[in-house]
């Protein structure tokens, strides 16, 4: 893959937005989905997924931006809320030899807990029982 | 540091805000600074550094944060044409868990390149000849 890669509709992220795969959602609205990483790298691992195509960070559409990453705003605050991390980690891979590995612009909130090693990313699927909890943490937050 | 502390404008970036300390210079508006990170990571490390004040993400404005992000996303592109690198990572830090050094909200615009390891951060401070060309090619693609 290179950073100017064609879209492929046929990635995992196209699939849940189209409703072909299912997901723990936290939340969403007109220009973003938020779910549970079903592969985190610590408890509460989200993704924010704008809805309208894009390969990577480089081919958003600049009127996007600012929803896209207001949603990364909220759900950070709301994460800190929820489960009362130590820090939280914003980032967003474009290219696989940055780590990308769903070619569907995405955003990583992290939260990281003193004196836990994060996980490797795509190591461990979690448990959907305990996403769904933490989702569901989380989207309490967003909505007061 | 707690997510939560407050605001101290003795940081670094504050002080290169106000123009008390140098910096490698690539692109400033009325909203953020960019600069290139003084203990690069890679080749063309960027920092976008929004000029409110605010410790951590939790606390930047909603209003804030569309041009914020803008700026990245425009210097990612600028990054790309000048340098051509193979993956671009955009980071962003809060709380000194989650790898967080100055607590003024900035974010990281990292190139990779194929083959080539990250350094770690703040490990080895970069020549401000070099830098100063870096910023210098990616402020031509900015202001194209």
């Amino acid at each position: 893959m290179s950073l100017h890669d064609p879209y492929n509709d046929q990635n995992i992220f196209a699939k849940i937005l189209r409703g072909e795969m299912p997901c723990a959602k936290v939340y969403e609205d007109g220009g973003t989905l938020v779910i549970m990483d079903a592969f985190p790298q610590s408890r509460g691992h989200c993704l924010i997924i704008p809805r309208n195509a894009s390969t990577n960070l480089l081919g958003v559409s600049p009127k996007d931006i600012g929803r896209l990453f207001g949603t990364v705003q909220r759900v950070t605050v709301a994460v800190e809320k929820a489960l009362k991390p130590d820090g939280i980690v914003v980032t967003q891979f474009n290219g696989a030899p940055a780590g990308q590995t769903v070619f569907h612009t995405h955003v990583h909130v992290i939260p990281r807990y003193a004196d836990v090693a994060l996980g490797a990313h795509a190591s461990e699927m979690a448990d959907m029982n305990e996403l769904t909890e933490l989702a569901t943490l989380i989207r309490n937050e967003l909505e007061k």
